[in-house]
């Protein structure tokens, strides 16, 4: 595994250290949970900031795209990148202005990111990814030839420098605004799936996979 | 306004060109609907991605935080930045493997944050913030006062070089996969505030107002 000190330098949380968390197995279950990231990086001395969606496996992230988008071909070469996952639990309404906050869950990695060449790693490595979205369906679903494979560029990145940040609770207000009249508490949020909706071209006989009707994040 | 011709070489969509969104209005949209963005930026060559919450007034976004965070130190260094804000609406299940997709409205803004030193402009920022994310409640809490103002900082990114990527609708299929059994659609996908939770401490007498009993991202 990893040789790196987790936190570095570059990833221990600077301000408000008592939400760092550094530890791998409270990290994945975040990832896990999650399954867009934003991936950051630099050409030219500007940085950008791509959504994506990814799959964990092990110690890894994997990332896919065509492999004519920018973020693609940035990433092959090898670059540092941030790839930064955030789960938004709900708003924090404190007394005073000052003191709202927002409940969340996020991890940042740094690393760089390298392309899987091995057609068979590759494979394995969509499935991951495929399944870490939606359990299930892989099975299902017509997998992609050889043609399909080309066009894709998979790319790992290691889960090795790393920390995240989580804020759970109530609002945490100064001791004399306690008696303010003002309503204080959370608005939970979530993310909620609705009911899917048939392809228009779908087979009549064809109805809605377990796995669809029942999607859910949690992974407790 | 902004004298940038919108596209630029840098924010025009390489991938997927037809999902290309150079519209203002289209984008106001997107970043009112929104309220946490990834902000990117690059220190000794290594690119970071925060996700932090975000107001708009007009052509600029505000961000806000303690003067002591490392986004908000760098920032203030009138870096170039990246600011993307995403919203996630579905999961769209193709036929094949390789046509899955999600749909999504995304908008990434490249330029440089200034430092509001004019205290006015700081409060009228951080109410345009504050009923940003939740309209209605900076009336109804307490406002800050000026040792509160002088610990936060609020930064303005001008809306200027930007551009944003839209999908909607069904799958899109190879035409010869639409005869197989699976099942496809879309699994929409929603932010949904659950049922406000008091804090223990609240006043018996205090009840939910309704800005926070219905609350909704809609700003349609």
């Amino acid at each position: 595994m990893s040789e790196i000190q987790t936190p570095t330098q570059r990833t221990r949380v600077v301000r408000e250290p008592q939400r760092a968390v550094y530890d791998r197995a409270v990290v994945y279950r975040i990832l896990d949970e999650g399954f867009i990231c934003h991936v950051g990086f630099t050409v030219d001395h500007q940085p950008f900031v791509i959504p994506t969606s990814y799959g964990r496996r092990d110690a890894h992230l994997y990332i896919h795209g065509s492999t004519a988008s920018r973020l693609l071909r940035a990433l092959k070469e090898s670059i540092p990148i941030c790839v930064t996952v955030t789960l938004l639990d709900g708003l924090v309404l404190a007394r005073s202005v000052f003191n709202h906050s927002m409940n969340y869950r996020s991890v940042i990695i740094l690393g760089k990111a390298s392309l899987v060449e091995d057609r068979e790693e590759k494979l394995v490595a969509l499935r991951a990814l495929s399944e870490h979205i939606l359990p299930g369906r892989w099975d299902d679903a017509r997998q992609p030839n050889e043609q399909e494979l080309k066009a894709t560029s998979v790319l790992r990145v290691p889960i090795e420098e790393f920390s995240a940040k989580v804020r759970t609770g109530p609002p945490i207000d100064d001791q004399e605004d306690y008696s303010l009249p003002t309503w204080a508490g959370v608005i939970p949020l979530e993310m909620h799936p609705g009911v899917p909706l048939n392809d228009a071209q779908l087979d009549p006989g064809c109805s809605v996979p377990e796995y669809a009707r029942n999607y859910s994040r949690r992974r407790d």
